[in-house]
């Protein structure tokens, strides 16, 4: 994939795309809670077979298409992610610390080996909060320890 | 400005831009209507310190900020919008008609002589209407050559 198709998708998450990392309660999760982690594009419907071209060319992800007249380029495997994040990070101006940020997380999910680790890893998902201005998150490291150590799984 | 600058930019714009061409009545102007012409970057106002960046590496335009939380990056004039759809041209996947549409009637501008001339140059611009889907365009080659005649400047 050469320098000028990269930068490219890099003014294009840029302008109207999204790093997407949220904690969503799910008791089937060993700690009860799943990371939710996202590479998204979006674009109105009749632009469909554009973003399909997209995935084709990037090779991970689906197209879906919402209700609302929106379509999204959905990347939500660690594999995909990490091959757009590797290769758009260098040309992102707007959303790089995100880019720096997911990876660290993905890096992180695959090293969890207690509930310590789980927290630490929330933590992590807490800054990414900040870096997009976000206010509707609910689940915050905090809710993972309280839950937690509710649960008997981590010590106070 | 490189290509791996203007392969972002064209990402940028195919993704959260517009071109924008339309025909404003506006009796100042010789044929009664102004022809309106824009390249238009938005982002949340929360990103207008990276538009003002944006537009101080280009070197044309203006940022101005909405009352809705959007701001504008807009480039208006002759010789920025040219040099704007002259670097990333190349680089456009859903916008790439309309820019060199624009490049056409920017050149057609140049050269009206006469009241067929305007008129001509009116039908180019519907055809943005239909690369654009806009359906809200209420002024069209058919309204300029009405008006035209009814005023005695065009022969029906």
């Amino acid at each position: 994939m050469n320098n000028v198709f990269a930068a490219y998708i890099a003014g294009f998450l840029d302008a109207d795309g999204s790093i997407y990392v949220q904690l969503k309660k799910n008791a089937t999760y060993k700690y009860d809670f799943q990371i939710y982690v996202q590479v998204v594009f979006y674009q109105s419907s009749k632009h469909k077979i554009f973003l399909m071209k997209l995935c084709e060319e990037i090779g991970h992800g689906y197209v879906r298409e919402r209700k609302d007249g929106i379509c999204e380029y959905i990347i939500g495997d660690y594999k995909g992610m990490m091959h757009i994040i590797c290769m758009v990070q260098k040309y992102l101006k707007l959303k790089k610390q995100q880019s720096i940020l997911l990876q660290d997380i993905l890096s992180q999910k695959q090293e969890i080996n207690s509930a310590e680790d789980f927290v630490k890893l929330a933590c992590m998902i807490d800054r990414f909060r900040e870096l997009n201005y976000s206010k509707k998150r609910i689940n915050t490291a905090d809710t993972v320890k309280k839950h937690l150590i509710e649960k008997g799984l981590l010590t106070p």
